[in-house]
């Protein structure tokens, strides 16, 4: 054992597949699939076009369907699914972990759930109801319900002996939780506990009395950062009477914690952030249509600003010529300072208490680079059109510009936030917005009053 | 115990460590501060502005120093030690673990680095040179040495009594490995399967001999990925002989994802994507200037493409003000593009096998996005502007640039990948420039050949 292995054997793995397929050897294909763990196959269809994933898909034993399920990406999965009979769904959502379950079912089209739903037995469905009885994106909705419990009366050794017995513990068990009579939570005991401890101890003079619970309710977003910033490996999940319900693991945490960082970027593209990178061409020209109009609505009101000025522009070509400098510009800049905001909200850094001290600091960078960009833009210009006016105009616009730009990529995220709409997704575009607004009308403007 | 508690709680905690600070009730900081986890006093000296974090600072105790620091951020914790004393620099990394010891030292300005290892005595000395010893980011430089080995031959009830003797474990144990005469990992034992196991067998009967191990050169980022990939919570590292040299745990790739998955956001905006949110804001100007600078040429070079048009635009005013909506269309459609495909390669679904499909399905929805966008933009102009010719030549124009702008969002990743160029980092400004380019150039080019 012990070959080092890496990402390249599986890449290599994924290439003898495609060829297969492409040369249509199916016996191949199948034989490869199964010798390949979850998560891989799950890879392999991610990267495949729709088409091919399918045929994948109808390649592989129903036994593997399950396990693969579970790692796929949502966009992915819920494509598959929708294609599959409603009975086969079934049978691989019977194996799966409450936790994936309710994943799995949350994010599925309602007219599917429900078909899925109605091919269910009572108890199949029981199950299900309860998995999705917990709001999506929070703690109960990402945790499992196999803990397992024991009384702090009873001693290490007996403990043990009943692990012992039982022969298996579940998944990722990494900590034994204390209840009382009522299923309150009293403590903990790391596993670890059990093995260093002396075997006449109580559980209670070795459990852990001061951990710190999360309460069913609390976003998955929240869960993240403190599984984050503590850098726990599991935690307990009570509901509001303090009630032991289940426990969130750290592999589960993972997956949020790169979606959340992720979303920040993919909002600011106007990309939703589970988006497949090999999504149908219809279905993909549809989604970033709604981003591309919002673009071209604000393009057409910096094409309006302009026109206020169109006497101005038929009497100086030149200025045409310079027009999109100035905007340019300050939207870079404003994204900077943008981006740095948004990312010190998600990290938690930036809060009401230091937000003031945060915007004047950008308006300061922002004065900077107005003073070093104008200067720079003034003498360049000045000496390509050897028009010294002209130079101290779009200097003046370039100076306006970069503040304006600092003060809404500071403020824009923080006013936002208060009004519950993601910095992410709308406030590239609105910032945008205002840097072509000022930017042009700063310089049309003030080339209208000096130059005319 | 199992209050449950929150980020709320401790918000208020880093308010009222403010509120006291800024009152001069320096006993009340301290004391505070002491009571905080050093995670939590981290995340207090990163939210705040640079003068209160030296403040701060100087108020902790010295004992705090080693686990806050672990705690901090690149940047902010380079500012840090860089003020501080080398001496006390010293006495904080003595209790550091090798992992922590290798990031905090390995980040450091040179001549910082230089004065505290002159500081140091040769013990201390020889810790830190081997701590450095593996290439940054690579998994010898993540990992922890701190691994209980065991021999094959030994009864899982011998490793049990050696564990209670011990009294504990090194933080973080889930998992012992066994290992030969000559150190080479031949399996490993998950520490639940000590708890499960029938004691009177022998360690070679119990363990997964079917484990993966990480090379110690494999770069950081695919350590992460397959952490992520398989779910693990550990996993060991061997050198080039297999031989077992230490053991990554999953709360150190925690930070490594959220921080490749942030990089690409903070690439595409121009910023390092280490920057601290409260740099000092001559650091801050310095540094953004550079991708300003950038942006200053690319936005010169398309108002050196207009500047070809002069003629054409001092006749026609209408073209100047309606110049910027083509370029900016194709900045957003090719922005889409190029910010699926850097995530597609970041989560390794894009490959050489499958990138001929993704820049064909591309070019498919810069095609119909292309229609559908100049049919409408047409339809605008020709209604505002009441010139219907008007309207088919920015039709035309918005055609070739969205296909221009999708063929340069796929394409351009995969180029720069082949030249080693990250893709985040330039690939944004230098596809702007291409959309800038050909949409002025379609634009004015073919309103010259008909309006004219």
């Amino acid at each position: 054992m012990a070959e080092a292995l890496a990402t390249k054997h599986t890449q290599n793995q994924l290439r003898t597949i495609n060829d297969a397929l492409a040369e249509g050897r199916f016996v191949s294909v199948r034989k490869l699939l199964h010798s390949l763990q979850p998560s891989d196959v799950a890879l392999l269809l991610e990267s495949s076009p729709t088409k091919t994933r399918d045929e994948l898909w109808e390649l592989m034993d129903s036994d593997y369907h399950s396990d693969v399920i579970e790692e796929l990406s949502e966009e992915v999965r819920n494509g598959i699914i929708s294609k599959m009979m409603p009975s086969m769904v079934v049978d691989a959502l019977e194996e799966m972990d409450t936790d994936d379950l309710a994943e799995t079912l949350s994010t599925l089209p309602d007219e599917v759930l429900q078909d899925i739903l109605q091919s269910m037995d009572t108890q199949d469905r029981h199950r299900a109801e309860q998995a999705l009885a917990y709001g999506e994106d929070t703690a109960g909705f990402i945790m499992n319900t196999d803990t397992i419990t024991l009384r702090a009366d009873v001693s290490v050794d007996v403990v043990l002996r009943y692990i012992r017995l039982k022969g298996e513990l579940p998944e990722n068990t990494d900590t034994l939780y204390v209840v009382n009579r009522t299923d309150n939570l009293m403590g903990l005991i790391p596993i670890v506990r059990l093995l260093t401890a002396d075997t006449d101890q109580t559980i209670q003079e070795v459990m852990v009395d001061e951990a710190e619970a999360i309460p069913v309710d609390m976003p998955e977003r929240e869960v993240a950062s403190l599984f984050e910033r503590y850098n726990w490996l599991s935690a307990p999940v009570v509901d509001d009477k303090g009630r032991l319900v289940g426990r969130i693991t750290i592999d589960d945490v993972v997956d949020i914690i790169r979606e959340d960082a992720e979303h920040s970027m993919m909002s600011m593209a106007g990309l939703d952030d589970e988006e497949d990178t090999f999504a149908p061409v219809l279905q993909s020209t549809k989604r970033r249509s709604v981003w591309l109009g919002v673009n071209l609505i604000t393009a057409l009101m910096a094409a309006a600003v302009s026109d206020m000025f169109e006497a101005t522009l038929s009497q100086l070509a030149v200025l045409a010529i310079l027009n999109t400098i100035v905007p340019s510009m300050g939207g870079v800049a404003g994204n900077q300072t943008l981006t740095l905001v948004i990312r010190g909200m998600a990290l938690g850094h930036v809060n009401q208490d230091n937000s003031r001290y945060l915007i004047s600091k950008e308006l300061a960078i922002g004065f900077f680079n107005g003073v070093i960009w104008a200067v720079l833009i003034a003498t360049v210009i000045a000496l390509w059109k050897q028009d010294y006016m002209l130079g101290v105009i779009i200097a003046f616009a370039m100076m306006m510009n970069m503040v304006a730009a600092a003060l809404s990529g500071a403020t824009l995220p923080l006013i936002m936030k208060k009004l519950k709409i993601d910095p992410a997704l709308a406030g590239s575009v609105i910032l945008t917005t205002i840097t072509d607004v000022v930017g042009i009308f700063a310089f049309l403007g003030t080339a209208t009053l000096f130059l005319l």
